[in-house]
């Protein structure tokens, strides 16, 4: 017998649709195995499994009467803690919201239920999102499957660890500095961060609003090209929403990128990454090139003030939203958090105005390089992923602090709202994946799922398991 | 032999296009006007005949030989000193750019030129575009020609005593909290302040960059409209510039406002006005309502708090903007100028944040009721030009600082981005301009031009001129 927990998206849609599984076996595989693995790895803080196994019984009924919705029909996700969920508890991670029960779904949330998905529970999140690395929730860190010692990257952690771990075949996350592409990178997975607009917060608790996105965590791109699907489009509760079309993307996915031009940032992304990580990340580059893309060397202008401007853009936004919480309730907050949100507080104006000015000069910059090439390339992390307390990194001989190293080449893509997709291309000297991130224009999910999957077509890593 | 400076941008098109006059001749004319009208008004602060006579006479050439480039071919017009003009200084009303001359047309500056149009100046600002109603202007105060002890409205009040005592039949503007509404009332003009994003300010000095807009002072909605025409459309140099299609607004300008639903919010727009600007605006109201037009009671809920949120805003981004020339150069700043800086010096992030928070809040308010209507309707400013140098104003037995009573009914516009006009409705008792203002949905300039329009044709109050 298969075991179903080991499928993806794609694998388990064909069984459900084909009627050789029914929803409620795969949702009943998946909770046994969040009762065997959930307790060593803490992605999921909450499970719901009277009312996954009601949705799943739905389902089944459904597709037997002949009702079938479309390739997520029956699927089980976990949601990132942060995304409000109608009767189940939705902490963001804090104290402060331990006891808070929406009365209604997110619209990503609810755009899922409606295309037949399983909601098995909430997944583990750092309190409100807040940092790639720390240990802020209050449910406690999440592990890493491939090494319980190491970090899941953050703070869609949990969503990492579950779907790493065969819990659930797809899970929700948020990205704000990119928050669902490093657990990708440190768990092995497809993360993809779809441009700014694309997909609505609506529901989503929120870190920064101005750089805060919506996505899947996922075993291919091809998944992340279903899931996308399902919940991309215009929504007027999201002030940032986007109203344009949706293409259809899984069709996009051809896996043919002949003439497809990759441009290759050595500078800044390359430099300051660990040889190993950059020597996968070249070969996945030979491999694309062997496959018809055209390699062409670019350099960002000013991509250096990127960190900063991040930053004083997280802190400024973070403090205005927490103000009156913090006014009240400070203590319920974690020191770690506390502290940043009191950073934001004294943020003066014109200093968060220069950040924005900068990001749009970047925007511009890049805007500019992107007329030329249809992707960018980088390493999806500038390492892989560190031992879980450490807060030190060596890059090549030099000690850096993980909070910058592992934010680097993400954050840029959250200040131009560019897409973004990350995947694993590779297992490091110590045995942690290591990975590589394509960027495309605005609105161009298609292209860097695209060349996503043309490699994943071509190559077998994104199907590589941790054993646990 | 006909004044030509009494007409208006459609009457010399005319006469132009018929070959009836050159526009060497209107050139002429104007420039004779300026030289007899201008010292005691100091609304040009640069004329530039020679350029403007050759200008006139290629004009002329090209006309001659079948090339008509259309209705703005041959006009004479201003620029406000903010406005970047190639090889002609561009001061902002300031000693920190007593010198500057730019080497490149403001887009704006460069459309109108394309259209044909023959510059013959620049005209007075307030410094840097700050203020309604200070005289911050390097080059002294701009008089009003209905009365040269009022003042004209800031802050291209250049512009509007300018075309209103006819040394120019149009001129642009820029509008961050009222700029081109207000002059626009005090003289007894037609005042377009276009949706964000509709027209470049590339080349144009910020004030605000996240308020600014550019747009036309004119004698009428139609010249408004072909003004229009000519300098809207998508610039990439102007991060904040829209993508969309330019409809032909003359052609919009039918004058048929059967059905058309009016919104009335009393709260606020009008039971803090004056008394007979009111009853003025009113009896517009009623011409309105006459021609087929249905007016409709509204409220927009939270209004009061806008001029708060609009002077975080403005004070927070022109800080950042001048930052560095503020270490530098602040002995070069006027007094008034200098101040505001400063206090923007000291805003925080989350109180700038928070202003913007109320501005999308506020957005969606008025977005809700205009589902419903296809203009809200206002008194334009409040009150009339007041005497310069008066810092307060009466409205119904109430003291209150001009500042505030000046800017409140435009500055919320400026907030929400959607398209408002200000046009003449009558004479107060003081001899003094009253003005309506329509506000219309995003991008819909088309109807709030021709709600405009249908009472500029059913009534002369646009073609009354002072004497001056």
């Amino acid at each position: 017998m298969t075991d179903l927990t080991r499928l993806d998206v794609v694998e388990l849609g064909a069984l459900i649709a084909a009627k050789h599984v029914s929803p409620v076996e795969v949702t009943d595989a998946f909770l046994a195995r969040i009762d065997q693995a959930n307790a060593g790895l803490n992605a999921f803080v909450t499970v719901t499994p009277e009312a996954a196994r009601a949705t799943a019984k739905a389902a089944e009924t459904e597709i037997q009467s002949g009702s079938y919705r479309g390739p997520l029909h029956g699927i089980p996700l976990g949601h990132k803690d942060l995304y409000a969920t109608a009767g189940v508890r939705t902490t963001g991670g804090s104290r402060v919201l331990a006891d808070n029960v929406p009365t209604e779904d997110s619209t990503v949330a609810a755009l899922l239920a409606a295309a037949g998905t399983v909601m098995l529970g909430k997944l583990n999140t750092h309190e409100f999102a807040y940092g790639p690395t720390n240990e802020s929730s209050m449910f406690g860190p999440t592990r890493n499957p491939w090494n319980t010692d190491r970090i899941t990257g953050g703070s869609s952690g949990g969503s990492g660890a579950a779907v790493a771990a065969g819990l659930v075949p797809v899970a929700s996350g948020s990205d704000t500095g990119g928050s669902i592409r490093m657990p990708a990178a440190c768990c092995g997975l497809t993360g993809l961060k779809p441009t700014y607009g694309r997909v609505s917060r609506a529901g989503i608790l929120p870190l920064c609003w101005s750089m805060d996105h919506a996505g899947p965590l996922a075993r291919s791109a091809m998944d992340a090209a279903i899931f996308l699907g399902a919940i991309a489009g215009h929504d007027p509760r999201d002030a940032a929403s986007a109203d344009r079309p949706v293409p259809d993307y899984p069709a996009a996915l051809t896996g043919d990128i002949r003439g497809l031009r990759v441009g290759i940032p050595r500078r800044y992304f390359f430099d300051q990454a660990q040889g190993q990580v950059v020597s996968l990340v070249d070969a996945a580059l030979a491999e694309l090139a062997a496959m018809g893309a055209e390699l062409v060397e670019v350099d960002i202008p000013h991509i250096e003030a990127s960190a900063a401007a991040a930053m004083a853009i997280y802190i400024s936004e973070a403090t205005a939203y927490h103000d009156d919480t913090l006014d009240d309730r400070a203590d319920l907050y974690t020191e770690q958090v506390r502290a940043f949100l009191e950073i934001g507080d004294q943020m003066l104006a014109k200093d968060y105005l220069h950040a924005q000015r900068y990001r749009t000069l970047l925007g511009t910059e890049v805007a500019r390089i992107m007329a030329d090439v249809d992707v960018l390339a980088t390493p999806g992390i500038a390492h892989t992923a560190t031992p879980l307390g450490q807060e030190m990194v060596d890059i090549n001989g030099t000690e850096e602090a993980v909070f910058g190293a592992i934010l680097r080449n993400t954050e840029p893509f959250d200040l131009t709202g560019q897409p973004a997709v990350v995947i694993p291309c590779g297992l490091a000297e110590d045995g942690m994946p290591a990975s590589i991130q394509f960027a495309g224009r605005p609105f161009d999910e298609a292209t860097v799922l695209n060349v996503a999957h043309a490699y994943q077509q071509a190559t077998d890593w994104h199907r590589k398991r941790p054993d646990y």
